[in-house]
């Protein structure tokens, strides 16, 4: 039976806003490589960079329906996101939701399906990431779950966690782990920072993570070309 | 036996016009959801967007010596579709082309192959929708069909069609319907604009359609997440 | 036995620095249509441009351990050729390894695998060529082969090749070949500027390139839309 | 507005007879290599081998029902044709619709989609050539034509229409065209009969054909390692 | 950090073995057209059908390590579901890991990744359904879950869930919904019976499911050709 | 310039012979784990198992040519080995081209390309390898060579290599690695044997292999579902 829930738990607003400056694969790295959608949901348009709370939504295959449902129960802060129950490659949605979301405060759309209006999504930099870009239609016949735990691109996503999107990608960070993957990343950012600088003056990897030992531990051999 | 059809009938020029400004999500819906090319037909750059008549094409695998053949045949407002009588990504279109079209008056290319100079066609602002990006070159040695009755992307399309293409895709309009189907793109445009100014006031979608009801009878229900 | 050949003979500077103004389709047309990488490795942003010297990178699965190792091979003008030992999308590369071989004067990197940190290095202009966009984090396990050679998307690369790469894709020229093909490829530019003027003022390739008598030949007919 | 069309016109029952002994790469050949759907369409068992006449059908994403009003309008000898109005992999057709198509004598089911109850397909020897197997069920909601002409994995197929499929693929045979392919189609299967005699013994194709002067003039040259 | 849950609450045997006759399409239909894995998830051989018992396992990139140690935690009647942290299309699995999971009575194995050894997989009817068949080695580096939740092929899977598969797929079913599930299959497979006969006796769809009334309020005309 | 050469040194008849038992995973892991050709060249027909010396033959696009050059320099106990300039699924090769294959002894068809006439292949048991299955016909145009070195599938390919090709794929064997590679290959088959002979028993292969201590020491815990 399909239902909507409500009142969803979010991560708290602090933590959120401590991901603003954080990058897709920084947060994967820090919480242990893992919560990336695949690979094959690409931002609509580039750069773009959001970090949000998960509002979810499962559609039938070519129906957009319950997107309408899902925006009333999204909150400013908050970032769509949304699975059919079959592969569909239809355009689920455009520049209307895409207002109607703006009006709420949402962030920004994450979609395992098509999306339209492209253009008009460029201009009005409203993001979203998606599967496709497809003008096909959908109907309005089936109803389906808002804020249920869904499965988008691989990764299980509940309703109140965190979601990151940039140019990367899509990460999920789970509520309860939040607080801590944010002071992992954080420490990843400043940590990055320093070896750029090294990086940048000349200094190798090679010295900087003193990888030469153990690569003649594992037998790498330089050679002459005369020698091969 | 390839034959070239010189003196195909189009559709009138003030209709084309007219699509000057429906994209085409607008144009599919007006026109019963039909006639959208395949999702991975996309623009080489964007933004793009360009309606006009369609002269059709038909290639040999890695030949592209009926393009040449073709550009004859083009005039002021036309779009050139191109289908290969065999699935191929190489680049059977450049630069040159392009200039070729462009001196003609063509308004862009629809190609469901590979093309290549994109670099070019991109500072040169001549808008291609194609299935890939490859630098193949191709042959000159098989003749085929223009101004046949083609299939590009899953759609058939005839000469003198209307094509509209933009960021979301390619649409192809019969030439018979167009005149109907921009009456009806330029009413859901008019309707359109309305309702965006009320999404964007924050009222809901469900309202503004009067969803609630069909909802409630479908058995949609609205619960707290300790009910579930 | 992995190993890292630290001496590879490179194709000289001079024929290498004729080829900064060089595209990818002029260069593989002028070598007799050979040395294409596959049409799936894609610049990360656009537009871009290079051409450099090969040092070329074997991989394993998940691991970018040998990118680290083959940094120090690389000098000024050299393009970094990267290849999986299994097809792997993980994120290979990011900006602190373009940071790193920005120190060293290399020009880009070809990578037939996921590469990720893509805002980064769109905003440093590095550019990159890679199979996909993927934050997937890697590991540093197992050691490969540094300048040896290695079949990267399709083709056979060889250290110190001359590799270009720009919008359309990426096009790898033998050693010995080079002085030769560039030669070729600037012929090629001369006829095409040439002939860009002619067909811009209208002269149609049909002509221009004398097609029809041989298309004649080969049976093609033109007929009226009444007699089909 | 949808339509069924009752009383379409079939290729006459003894063209369409003569095409059983007749594979699809001969018959593509005999009518100028055109006709072949897409090579992803694929048997669902093999081998399988059939040829008659088209009933075509166009259905919604997800939505089986028409194929219901299909079956009605199918005879013996008939070979049903379904394609989706947007691109859909779940499973239109299953043991039941099949039993059903048996009864009225169809010989098989070309489907651009998914097909279930595959098992079931294999052990009642009810052959089906699809995009996908995908146990994924569909709805009863939407109306569509039934004898329209549609585009079935990129070949335009008319009511009518011969259809041969085979372990190769399927391909269509103009209603109009028929008796003509199936001379040339007899014949070519005549003459390979020859040509394989020849070659089992031990003539080579350069010298049956006669391809070894064309060789030479094209430039191919006969080495010793020694040379290379 | 990487733990192996060694207590998993299983499906009771009986209701596990009332599936036994029942396939992919049917439960799935049963249980509300839910839980299906990707359509890209294929029977290394058919035909094959099982149902049992998910045992979990979550793997590194190229690297089969914990399916070993899954194999000590499966007990008859198992099936194991094994899933990368990366999609990685590795041979995992093969003969000698066959012949252990079949020692220790488990009916099968589930894996979104590649499988190799499958001419013996075939000839000692070891069921398993993969994403691809490659040979490529993998390591034993990285530890993960076993009998942790996971995401296989688009799907949740919880340890101790009903898992089916045959030749249309593979389906889950949750374990505190399978006893209901079951009764619903029955129930549809008992149906099912009753409407085969009828079919298979000329009885229409259309007169069997009383669609005519419904299809035309939906507006379904039809009409001879004349009329189009 | 194309180039056929005429006398290429071939692996040693008694070390390919040897192969004939070793299946492609055992080759594979026996020399290193390398070799391997991309996971979509598949059998036409299963189970089929061939191993033998190359002969290489590249193709234009569309453009079968060079095959029936090829199949003259093939000796009792080469497998052909086909790779087009530019990627073609076109179907170059049928059952007239088997049947002069098998006239000189030729043990099968490695092709990344389409082939055609599989049920035919099938019958007369030729075995085959390719990229797709499509009965696309194609043209004898275009001049290559044999007996080059190709990449196929992602491998480079040396004439007189060693290839072996099985249900799990195709892998090549370098001739100067041949007698070494065949050597560890039996091994690895012996030692197999043993091994399957303890699983089949019921011993774990965490025990078989000494896996725990290692487990251990990366911190795999082993924990009751109470405490997750």
């Amino acid at each position: 039976m399909p239902v909507v829930v409500t009142d969803i738990p979010r991560t708290d607003a602090a933590t959120v806003a401590g991901f603003g400056d954080i990058g897709v694969a920084t947060a994967h790295e820090a919480q242990g490589r893992k919560g990336l959608l695949a690979a094959w949901m690409r931002p609509v348009y580039r750069p773009a960079h959001i970090a949000g709370t998960a509002v979810t939504c499962s559609v039938a295959p070519g129906d957009n329906w319950m997107i309408h449902v899902a925006v009333e129960q999204c909150e400013p802060g908050d970032i769509l996101v949304v699975a059919p129950t079959s592969p569909c490659d239809d355009g689920y949605f455009g520049d209307l939701l895409a207002t109607s979301l703006r009006a709420r405060g949402v962030k920004g759309l994450i979609i395992e399906a098509g999306v339209r209006d492209v253009a008009d999504l460029t201009e009005m930099k409203f993001p979203v990431w998606s599967k496709t870009i497809f003008a096909q239609g959908t109907v309005k016949e089936t109803v389906g779950d808002v804020n249920a735990p869904i499965v988008c691109a691989g990764q299980l996503m509940n309703p109140g966690d965190v979601v990151i999107a940039d140019d990367d990608g899509v990460v999920v960070i789970r509520r309860a782990e939040a607080a801590d993957v944010l002071k992992k990343s954080q420490k990843r950012l400043a940590d990055e920072a320093e070896k750029r600088e090294k990086l940048a003056s000349g200094v190798l990897g090679l010295d900087l993570y003193n990888m030469r030992p153990r690569l003649a531990e594992r037998g790498l051999k330089y050679v002459k070309s005369s020698d091969t």
